[in-house]
């Protein structure tokens, strides 16, 4: 590359962890794959390994369709579960509803997003029963089809198995289906110490958004079906919004190549400790609240202005004011190091005195 | 990677181009981009080289938006230019008419595609004069919006500049807009010996389709824009799509790449080369008729039975028996070798005898 | 009403059965139904007699739809029988895929209309034989979904019993649904002879639409479901396309008046007759061709041009050289009198010499 | 009418304004609309009628498309204002977004209702002034596009002139457009005493959803457009969406007969008159509390539950219940006469005791 390329280092990037570029051994397995010529269309043995090892995952047949965002997994995903005339229950600030300039509303062909409340970007049991079946059966409203549950969710919270077993009855008891916004489905995943399968299907996922791009992979997603009825509708869709890859084998080594050694599980791991140690980090420090203890890869918390000023100067980049005034959000990565994140907390520490 | 992988010998391949891998130059590219941390979504210095080197290519500013597949690229740019009202005009064998699942139909929200039919794949100005006035301003019928022109064609067949440039004249003469399939954009471009430029907005033509993946690159074509207009719209409507890979450099590392130090049009040009070994080979056999001469990097041609039948045998991978009894279709990639050619056109005169 | 208005003389009124006004039991019944309050959205009694009074001309029980137009009635029907990817097959001539500005595309969310020829505007058995399983099951092609037919069709010929149960076979052998466009249900059923049950779930209609507006009625056709679990799904589609008109009554006061005492089958039988006289008249007349022995009340002939010029020197409304030069259409309606028809006869006889 | 229809006496019927008829009037134009023959498609006197009264009423060129239901004239109106990727604000408690299952997502293509809360179902102004501009620019987000106001609101209240052109002035200078939902707009009109065009265009209105049918018509509003630039877009989307219809001259005898001789004005004055009656005459009753004196035609009011559940004992026909527990909402239609309220408050006396 001839061109000077600018770089933020790695200790003050903190906006996503899509800032982020790729574990070794992903950029490794694409390399590999290059060689060679294959059948098209995901029908070569690249994506034969990443289904089986998906499937090994979630200890049973799934059905696998590697996408190239988090936004066209959603939108999918949600597009196999509910009709036009349907809505789609999520937390008001989902991703779903707040990021994705309406792509479940392209995708479905005009479904309705529909908030239901909850404190630490949960979706609240009640609020849910009282939403899934509004309306239900009066032709004049739209009908609620789906639950869409993050996990982890937008502000770093990660709901418990309990939880979701109990969301996904509620769901199921009035005929709703229930999808999981996985784009941090590994962080949630090493935080609970559960199973893939315990905190998907088991608990009543019907389709899961699985992430991997933020985690370590470069441009690949997948959405993984435990409903074989709505697989072969799922790959007419996503053939038809252009998702389906000719050098599918590209997408799909890279997450066989994540879910190999369990790659994922430490990347996640090392993603959630950076937050936990600047959490931990921050929590020493006056006037640097937390909003909640972090439970995956995500902080929040309140920072004197002189502080987010003087970070912003120094060449951080981080997302602030823009939930509230004097609200900053830390976001760490699989490629933070423990020397990061203390530099960080140094540069708190000095300008906040 | 522990699992042997299936790979059909480089010799064998020839169902289509996307059965190759990738250029090392560009899995060089991209494993460098894999290092330290970017702004996401774009905002980044990979997919600003990209896209400068996109306007060195076309001499002038052009919008870029770099996308996963080829259908994508095709949907997103026929969305933004005919309303869901219109009517796309391209030729009844066009990809995008026959091969996409209705994409189009999707991402323009239900448009509709009017076949004009030509002789080798390419739409007949005649025809396409009388269809961009049929029914214009009649409110009981799709209007004619935009005119869609495959270069190369789906045939292998290559639009000249002039033949471009009379199709632009009659759909601009009338009020419509034109598009480029270019998915093969390097192998048409390299057998005219024309400009990049010449072949697109200087002929008239207002967005492109920018193939790369079937020519060396792994999971990355692009839309490009050359009227300004569009292109605020082409933004909402590639993100609402899924089309906004939060990781963009790596789509715009290997765009990058695939432009440095004339890849392209090296790829391209072994691609069609190879193809026309294969074609004056096939000449010289009995039996064996190309129904045209190659122009890009694909040849269609009549096989005797037990020459297809033998073929299959051996382990030679080809469309056969699609478009008619007894017609098969070669493509060729960058990929191949001379003696990849030679060998196959061995085993034809062997098997023809 | 104070403006004088400029009405077409019934005698010259041949571009449409549209241009009719509405037969005067309908006027009554829309009258009667104006006095009074009743629940809005078709919960009301009239709803229920229309509802009833076409149970019974189907001899089974029906969910019925009414709504305002024949486009509504069509796209509605069509997107409860296929899946946006699906397709639709039809004859090239219908006037789901001519006449409707893309309806159908817009109501199924991008579905594909692929043309299945025959002639006399009839789907042919073997072309269509073909078409249901063109691709099927392949991913890149829209999936046959849903045929149909227009009984009677758009160039006025009737299908048979025999040759709508061949094509619903064919369908139904193939995993499609059948669909009729009943624009004119009416005309052909009288020129069959036929029961209406015969003519559409006996012969394998999954959905019907019931036009009543053609012949007699004002604003009023209605889409008759011969599958229950497709008339929820209608029930939320027709809200939602602003086809569930409040006071709904309106429209049912018509058709149930419509199909009392058999107004709509002595409407048909007059509109039939008026095109059977006029053919007849025709034929007698040198140079003026007919081009099929009219069946229901749709005649094409073909005309010197001297008496095309002159008929509409006079003021005769109709279509000519729409399909190919010196074609003329003449539409007849129920509104016609044989007086009618001969003064037009007089006219062409007198031009032509 | 052989079968005898259940009615509900006009004194009970408080459900909503569509339980009313029509007006004699209008069907008397209705039936004198049934004489002779027109061409179709609104190329016919009646519709020219209708559209010379509306530009007489709004004091302009406008441009004019007749319609069955509110719902289609929404969601047409709406999808002429924003792109897929738009926004459009509402009053959460607007019937575009509460009460049209998903119709303006239908219409748009996928648009996305934000709801813009204020007191009164009015837009409050400060809050509409951070909407306007919300995430405008940002990829990742909906784009506001379009306010729609309802005039009279789903409770009853009317903007001031003063409150619409402030709320449009918002709009406008941040480069929204902005529609009304006028499905009670002579409601909202006489108890104003402004006129039509200082109520719509002269405060900022692009396009209005012209209602009649509430208000004594029976199938018909109309799309008034007051942007000629929308207006050709408009004509091809109501074709597309079914709401052309071939005998448009039903739907336009309505419209225009409504207009002549004050008859729309008459009717709204009558059901505002008699919301008012009744809102005086609750005010009286001890127990039974007034939300909001009423502006238009409909009332909300908090009844003890003996006395609704009295009132429906006797047949009285009215929503309770549904917006909050003990709430209840009457709508009064131009068919109520003063007795008809008297009986009413007779009754609430009766059992309030």
């Amino acid at each position: 590359m001839s061109t000077a390329i600018a770089i933020t280092p790695s200790s003050r990037a903190f906006i996503s962890d899509n800032m982020a570029g790729a574990s070794e051994q992903i950029v490794q397995a694409v390399a590999d794959a290059a060689v060679g010529q294959v059948l098209p269309y995901g029908n070569d043995p690249f994506t034969d390994n990443a289904r089986r090892r998906l499937g090994e995952i979630f200890e049973r047949d799934v059905d696998v369709f590697p996408v190239s965002t988090g936004s066209a997994a959603n939108g999918l995903s949600l597009a196999a579960l509910t009709p036009p005339w349907g809505s789609v229950l999520s937390h008001p600030g989902s991703h779903i509803n707040t990021d994705e300039c309406g792509a479940p509303e392209f995708f479905t062909n005009g479904a309705k997003l529909v908030g239901v409340p909850g404190s630490d970007s949960k979706i609240d049991p009640e609020a849910l029963r009282a939403a899934v079946r509004r309306r239900a059966g009066d032709v004049h409203s739209v009908q609620p089809s789906v639950v869409s549950i993050s996990q982890a969710t937008e502000s770093g919270s990660v709901y418990t198995l309990e939880e979701i077993r109990r969301l996904s009855a509620i769901a199921k008891d009035a005929g709703l289906r229930v999808h999981m916004d996985g784009a941090r489905f590994a962080n949630a995943l090493v935080h609970l110490g559960a199973t893939a399968a315990e905190m998907t299907w088991k608990a009543g996922i019907d389709v899961l958004s699985f992430g991997a791009t933020k985690n370590g992979a470069m441009t690949a997603d997948a959405i993984v079906c435990f409903d074989p009825v709505l697989a072969a509708e799922l790959a007419f869709r996503a053939k038809r919004a252009g998702q389906l890859a000719s050098k599918m084998r590209f997408h799909a080594a890279q997450i066989d190549a994540y879910l190999t050694d369990d790659l994922w599980l430490q990347n996640a791991r090392q993603a959630n400790a950076m937050a936990t140690r600047l959490g931990d980090g921050l929590k020493a420090i006056p006037g640097a609240g937390l909003l909640a203890t972090p439970q995956a890869n995500i902080l929040f918390c309140r920072l004197p202005q002189q502080v987010t000023e003087g970070l912003l100067a120094e060449g951080y980049a981080f997302y602030h004011d823009r939930w509230e005034p004097g609200i900053v959000r830390f976001v760490t990565a699989f490629s933070h190091s423990a020397d990061d994140i203390d530099q960080l907390l140094d540069a708190v520490r000095r300008l906040a005195f």
